[in-house]
């Protein structure tokens, strides 16, 4: 390899260089150029190469009009285009916004206007919603189409992601931002309640929380990570760069399958993974057939919920080791982790899986974290029974709310981020989510905790999933209403759920209505709480 | 453990924090409070306590009149009291200036002097040396004495560490620097040549440089670091801070003995360690009854000048896994990596030594490294051959030198710091040193590596340690100059060592004399060559 020649920019100053994940793939491709980077499918790129692409799609984005501070859309699956956005975007100034995959056309068009994407990329798989979503908008993005989906999906835009990057040069300057502290990322909040806000991520924050990712989930340079988790999700928890600051190998995946997962696990040694429950849940019940022979060490971190225990003990005797993270979109992914303790190798999977449901204590980036009364701020005792909100400050909290300085200064009220959810604090100073501020279920004043009755359902060994709302009561203001869905092969009455949560709760904490079937959830696995809250209404009138 | 109560600062941003290394404390505290933290001797202290006598150190210093950007002087081996000083210090807004414990009484008077220290706190074991220079300075800080050497060493000061802890406030408020890039530490080089430079380091930088030295040698909480590599030498790297930040177990160690080291290894499980070349070379030529049994991994992290092949092979075959690290005062430490290749894991010893001992690549947390011609400031090709000189730029690099901005300005010309050391840059990207540039000799206008010439000596099998300087020559300019240290029971004649070299090298780097006995070396085990110089040339007279 040739080094480039060249003076040095006067300006630069030997000490000081505004932090910037982009920086970990220059790196990578300086100290791993050969290695292999990006596995995909048959497709293997070194981390040369991903730099060079990165390169010339940032130099290509900037041929096509984008400048500092504009946005690009990428709708895509978790696939090499994606990944390499995450540099190609951020490395001409331009912000990414990574899409979720399951939207409907009238909340892609919506996103896409807010964010003001001047382009889009999109995977042909969903070209059927975004021909949709263009025809809202009145003044849409430019499209450039990924042609990666198996059969005959037909074009949306007029250029593909690689004519793209034919027409990028390759000795494209990667520089740092200028301010550490310009926007790199917009995600949308899942929107599980209410329209999607967009919440902006900063330079040094997604290069502070990779780092403390890649330390706390272990990542080092011979670390294999497969690519369960959407990229869309919080940028993939910010895993797009702490993998290439370990300056370890991605395995892309297109759809997340057990048989595929498990496949992808021997053949390339992955060695970390991540994923909402619903992923684990998934890989616990695959039947034995689905399931590839290895014997390596496998760490798998989840979150968004607390893994059931049933799920961990599947889990671990199908080889993976569980980490419980806990975070939010405003807080890039994770800010909680439920750091494993020594003294607790020895216990038996009961007592484990009651720790680890925890949520944790702070990751190492995040600065605090404190339960605490919202209305006065002060902290609660942690005497693991006083309930109060989960606050955390620190670098890897959001910039704010695009275009919603009201929203942000609620959130930040304080001088905290108020996360919404409610917990109590342990003695041991682990923070346990009890329930989100608006899930809570107050009954004749009681508070009820849709979680606490959740725990209780998933016991039954009938029961695959569960999800406890409120329902509107004349008498007690509001009474639990469980949805609940059977594992194939499975009957029950809803006498008999009930009867299993008489004899498990107080009594007052018994659903007092039981639906039966699938739970309706969003593209992240959470369950739409919303939509349920909806339906125990509208059946209850 | 009951939660602190109290309204959050107004003032206090929810998503900005100063980067400071004190977080790395306040958060292991928290999530491993009952885990031990730091282990001396017989004495065992829990993350929890380690704060608690963090903060009562700063709030003691501070009701000793201590304020910000004051100075403190530790002279102290690697025990508690200076790892404490790591937080206690920077906590209350003062400069750390951990002093070297082998200086005599002027050297550490002109640092006093120099440093400004209103505070020294000295282990008893050097009171003389302490003594002595107090006796010199007009204003000479209070001190404060460490107890903890065996034997009745006499009270140097009016108080004792302990006696100081006691009379602060374990409640004390550890705040982050309001500006992260004010100061923390104060180094002085080695000064192997020349007048010491007081190094500066920034909160920011030992922030990012303990994060990045905890990513690059796989730390985490299960970690068990061994304090073989002086705490006074680059604040011992920032492994007070990484290996905090990842909430492993640090093992204080007063001295360096290989049968502690080994004993000290297998009964904690000690899992990584840090030392000098030398430090390396006294493990390998152990007696077998001076090493302890131990079957885990345990890696060790070198750097200063390249480990020998013989020392490699010594250290694999008793257990240790070596990387080679790269770096110097003004970097914090390590900047480079010997990064390993998975396609090296089948070479055979001779080809992983060679490749080894080239000084590497970037850390992730450093910014760019690159071999240049220190006039044009021209990257060089990588070849292999071109000599040049290393620069290196990002946020690990120091602030400047204390009181000398020319120095400062010099060592920062063209927007990179430059190292004084030469090396090339091979094809696959890794840098490796040839020479200090004051340590090259030019022969007959030929340019000769004194480490190259060293290299050649190491591989004789009874050369137990060697130095190559320049020697005054009337007709060549200069010539090469060995001084040799033979291995215990050998005996060589200067002939022996010339025919080994001829056999070995070029004829033009042959060393012309051969100086046999001890090499001096410096506290951090570096050889004085300027020391060596001087006697080559006086014996030349």
């Amino acid at each position: 390899m040739a080094a480039p020649a060249g003076p040095a920019p006067a300006a630069m100053a030997a000490n000081h260089v505004p932090l910037s994940p982009i920086s970990f793939l220059r790196r990578a491709a300086e100290a791993y150029p050969g290695k292999v980077a990006v596995i995909h499918g048959e497709q293997r790129r070194s981390y040369a190469e991903l730099f060079d692409r990165c390169r010339r799609l940032a130099s290509a984005l900037s041929l096509a009009g984008v400048g500092k501070g504009d946005t690009v859309a990428v709708m895509a699956p978790n696939g090499p285009e994606l990944l390499e956005a995450h540099y190609g975007v951020p490395a001409l100034g331009a912000v990414l916004n990574a899409i979720n995959t399951r939207l409907d056309a009238a909340s892609l068009a919506r996103i896409l206007d807010h964010g003001g994407a001047k382009i889009l990329i999109a995977d042909r798989e969903w070209g059927n919603v975004v021909r949709a979503a263009l025809a809202i908008l009145s003044a849409p993005p430019r499209v450039i189409d990924i042609d990666d989906a198996a059969g005959a999906a037909s074009p949306i835009g007029g250029m593909t992601y690689e004519a793209l990057l034919a027409t990028g040069d390759p000795a494209f300057a990667c520089t740092s931002p200028e301010d550490e502290n310009d926007p790199i990322a917009l995600n949308y909040t899942s929107g599980t309640v209410g329209a999607p806000k967009g919440v902006l991520y900063s330079h040094r924050g997604a290069y502070l929380n990779a780092m403390g990712s890649a330390l706390t989930f272990g990542l080092g340079p011979r670390s294999v990570y497969l690519w369960t988790l959407p990229m869309f999700h919080c940028n993939g928890w910010s895993f797009p760069w702490a993998v290439t600051a370990a300056g370890g190998t991605h395995v892309c995946l297109r759809k997340v399958e057990a048989a595929t997962i498990y496949r992808l696990v021997a053949a390339h040694q992955v060695s970390h993974l991540c994923g909402a429950p619903v992923v684990l849940g998934m890989l616990a019940r695959a039947p034995l057939s689905e399931r590839g022979t290895f014997t390596h060490a496998v760490r798998i971190a989840t979150g968004g919920a607390a893994p059931p225990s049933s799920v961990i003990e599947a889990m671990e005797q199908a080889g993976f080791s569980v980490t419980h993270l806990y975070g939010l979109a405003e807080t890039y992914g994770p800010a909680l982790t439920c750091a494993w303790q020594a003294e607790w190798d020895g216990l038996d999977l009961v007592a484990r899986s009651r720790l680890m449901a925890r949520q944790g204590v702070p990751l190492v980036t995040v600065e605090e974290a404190m339960v605490a009364d919202p209305g006065t701020m002060l902290e609660l005792p942690w005497d693991g029974l006083t309930l109060g909100e989960i606050m955390v400050r620190g670098n890897t909290i959001m910039t704010g709310y695009l275009k919603a300085p009201e929203a942000t200064a609620q959130a930040f009220a304080g001088g905290w981020f108020h996360t919404g959810d409610l917990a109590v604090r342990h003695p041991d100073g682990y923070i346990e989510v009890k329930d989100r501020s608006k899930d809570i279920i107050i009954s004749g004043g009681e508070n009820i905790s849709s979680l606490e009755v959740e725990e209780v359902l998933h016991r039954h060994p009938a029961v695959m999933e569960a999800a406890v709302v409120a329902s509107p009561d004349d008498v007690w203001g509001e009474t639990p209403c469980a949805f609940v869905a059977l594992r194939s092969g499975e009957a029950l009455e809803a006498e008999d759920i009930i009867a299993w949560c008489r004899a498990n709760l107080a009594r007052y904490k018994v659903p007092r209505r039981i639906v039966f079937g699938d739970l309706p959830r969003t593209a992240t696995g959470k369950v739409q709480k919303g939509l349920l809250r909806d339906l125990a209404k509208a059946s209850d009138a």
